[in-house]
C-alpha cells in the first residue's frame, strides 16, 4: 500500500495579518509560530515516509520562489491564477495515480499537536481508500462565527458520516451547536482518493473538472514544476472544494481531530497559538510592558513600550504600525495599508 | 517706567513626552502646539515692546544651541548645570538692575488665550513694583493631583494675597479645594522686582544666595552669552523658587488667570491642548483610525493604523513606539527608554 500524498495548497493571501503578512510574502511563508515557517511546518507533519508519499504543493508563480525556497526537493504545480481550492485540489488529483490516497492541506495553519495529525490522518486515509471523501472534524473548542462547521451522522469505522455541512454560522447558533454535541470546526483539510474526486467533480461541477482536465492535458512539464495550460485554466469559475464536492456528495465522512488546530486567522489567534507569559502578554522583538494584560506585542525591529493596556494586539513590520483591540482585528484585512499593497 | 523683563526658564527635561521628548532636545525646542515651539512661543508671548523689555533665557550648556538657533538675538545665561529655579531665577537677578520686574515664565508651557496672559502679567508686574512676589493662579478647572496649588487670601489691588501654597495633593484633596474655591494651580509663573527677590532669597536661603552671587561676579560675557563661575555654581543646594522664596517670605501674592494654560505634561495633556475631530481623535503625521474615540497619534513617518481603540496614545518617533492608556501617561518618564537616553 503506497503512502498517503499529502497535497499542500498556498493559496491563502491573509490580509489579516497584515503588516507582517503581505501579498508579496504572505502567511505560508512567515515563521509566525517558532523557528518553521507554516508552510515548511505543514511539509514536516506529512514527512515521515512510513505513513506519507513525497508531497505535491499547489502555489501560484508570485510565491514560486518561497515555496522552492523553503521546499526544495517538492514538486510543485504552478497555478496560472488563483482559481480556489476545488481546482486546485482537481490538478492534483490529474497529476497523481486514480488510486492514490490525497491529503488535502492548507500551508497556513497551526496544528500543535503532530501526533494526534498523524492519527486524524491515518484514520482518513483509511475511509479514502473505501471511497469516502473525508473531511478533518475539528475539535470545536468554543462558537467561533468564522468557521464552517460540520454536524456528524452515523458511525463509520474510525469516523462518521456527515449529517451536513454549515456555513458560518452567528452566534447564537454557534453556541447552540457547542450546547448540543455533534458539531466540529471545518479545518479545510480533506482525504480521498484521486479517482473518487474527480469522479465527484465531473458529476457536480462537469465544467470545472472538464476546464482543468484541459489545462493539465495541455500543461508542460519543467523539472519539479509542472505548469498547467493558462487559457484553459482561466476558463474556470474559481469555487471551493466545499461548495462544489463535499456539500454535493452523498459520500462526505468525517474524522474527528482534537489536534490543538488553529488557522491563525487573526492576530489574536497568532497570539493564542504562541505561548503567553504569566499576565497572558505575548512578546516578540524588543519591548517593556508596563501594567499590561494580554497584549501581542510583534516588532521586527523598533522597540516597543506598552502601559497600561489589556488584549490589545500591536504589530510593528517593514515602516508600518498596527494597534488594534482583539475585537477589532477582524478588520485588520480592510484597512488601506492591507488593500492596497 | 522700564518694560518687563521676560526670563524664560529652560530647564524642564519632558521625560514624560518620551519618545518625542529626548534628552538632547527635550520639549521645550519642539513644536509640539501649532507651527512654533513651546519656547519660541513663550517668547512670543513677551514680544510686545510696549509691554515687555528684550528677554533674558536662562539654559543648560547642552541645549545652547535650540535655544541660539530659535532665539537668536537673546541674551542667554548659560547654566554649568542644572540647580532648579531659585538659583536660575538668582542668576538673573543679578545681571538685571535692581528695579527691574521680572517675569518668570517656564519654557514648556502652553498659553491659549495670549490676551489674558499679557493682563495677568501686567497685574502682576503692577504688584511686583509694590514689592510683592507674585505668583500667578490659574484657574484650576479640575482637581490635578500633579500641580501645586495656591489658596488666595485678602483682595489686592489686581490680585489677592496668598494665603498659603499647597504641595500637590491627593485626589480627595484636590476635589475639596474645587468645591471650596479660592484656590487656583501653581503654573510656575512668577513676577517680582530682581532687589525684592535677592533680598528673599538673602533672608531665607543666604547660602545658596552667596553662591549665586559669587557665581556672578566670577562669571565670564561671552557676546550676548553669560557663563557663571561652574566651581561657585557647583556648591549650589538645587531648591525650587517655590520651597525656597515663594512659601517663606511674607510678601507673597497672586494674580488670577484664566489663560488655556497647559503645562503639556504628559501625552493626554497634549492630546487636550490640540484641537480634536469629532471623535475626540487628534493625528499628526500618517494614520488610519477605525472605531476610535480619544485617540491620540503622532507619528515622524510610519503609517499608524488603529482599530477599535478609546482612550489611548501612540506615538511613534526616533525609531520607538509608546502605546498608553492616557492614565498610564503618568508612567511615560520611568519607562527604560525614557530613563537611559
Amino acid at each position: 500500500m503506497s503512502g498517503i500524498v499529502p497535497v499542500i495548497l498556498c493559496g491563502g493571501s491573509g490580509t489579516r495579518l497584515w503588516p507582517r503578512s503581505r501579498a508579496a510574502k504572505p502567511k505560508p511563508f512567515l515563521p509566525l509560530v517558532g523557528e518553521s515557517t507554516l508552510f515548511e511546518a505543514t511539509l514536516l507533519r506529512c514527512a515521515d515516509s512510513a505513513q506519507f508519499a513525497p508531497p505535491l504543493v499547489v502555489a501560484g508563480a508570485a510565491h514560486l520562489a518561497h515555496v522552492e525556497s523553503q521546499a526544495p526537493t517538492a514538486r510543485v504545480i504552478v497555478e496560472p491564477e488563483a482559481k480556489n481550492t476545488a481546482a486546485a485540489i482537481a490538478l492534483a488529483a490529474l497529476r497523481l495515480p486514480g488510486d492514490a490516497v490525497m491529503l488535502v492541506c492548507p500551508s497556513d495553519h497551526h496544528i500543535a499537536d503532530c501526533e494526534a495529525f498523524a492519527r486524524a490522518a491515518a484514520a482518513a486515509a483509511d475511509l479514502a481508500r473505501e471511497g469516502w471523501l473525508v473531511a478533518f472534524g475539528i475539535a470545536a473548542k468554543s462558537p467561533e462565527t468564522g468557521f464552517g462547521y460540520i454536524k456528524r451522522g452515523e458511525a463509520l469505522d474510525g469516523g462518521y458520516r456527515v449529517e451536513r455541512f454549515v456555513e458560518k454560522p452567528d452566534l447564537a447558533t454557534a453556541e447552540s451547536f457547542l450546547a448540543e454535541g455533534g458539531y466540529s470546526w471545518n479545518g479545510g483539510l480533506f482525504a480521498f482518493r484521486a479517482d473518487t474526486y474527480l469522479e465527484e467533480l465531473e458529476t457536480h461541477r462537469p465544467a470545472l473538472a472538464q476546464a482543468v482536465r484541459e489545462a493539465v492535458e495541455k500543461g508542460r512539464e519543467d523539472d519539479a514544476r509542472f505548469h498547467p495550460d493558462a487559457a484553459a485554466f482561466a476558463r474556470i469559475e474559481g469555487e471551493s472544494v466545499d461548495y462544489a464536492v463535499m456539500e454535493e456528495t452523498s459520500r462526505a465522512a468525517m474524522v474527528p481531530a482534537d489536534m490543538g488546530w488553529s488557522d491563525i486567522g487573526n492576530w489574536p489567534a497568532l497570539r493564542d497559538a504562541r505561548g503567553a507569559d504569566a499576565d497572558g502578554n505575548v512578546v516578540h522583538g524588543p519591548a517593556e510592558l508596563v501594567d499590561c494584560r494580554n497584549v501581542m506585542v510583534e516588532s521586527d525591529g523598533p522597540r516597543v513600550s506598552v502601559i497600561g493596556l489589556d488584549d490589545v494586539v500591536i504589530v510593528v513590520d517593514g515602516g508600518e504600525v498596527l494597534v488594534t483591540t482583539a475585537a477589532g482585528a477582524q478588520k485588520v484585512g480592510k484597512l488601506s495599508g492591507a488593500v492596497n499593497q
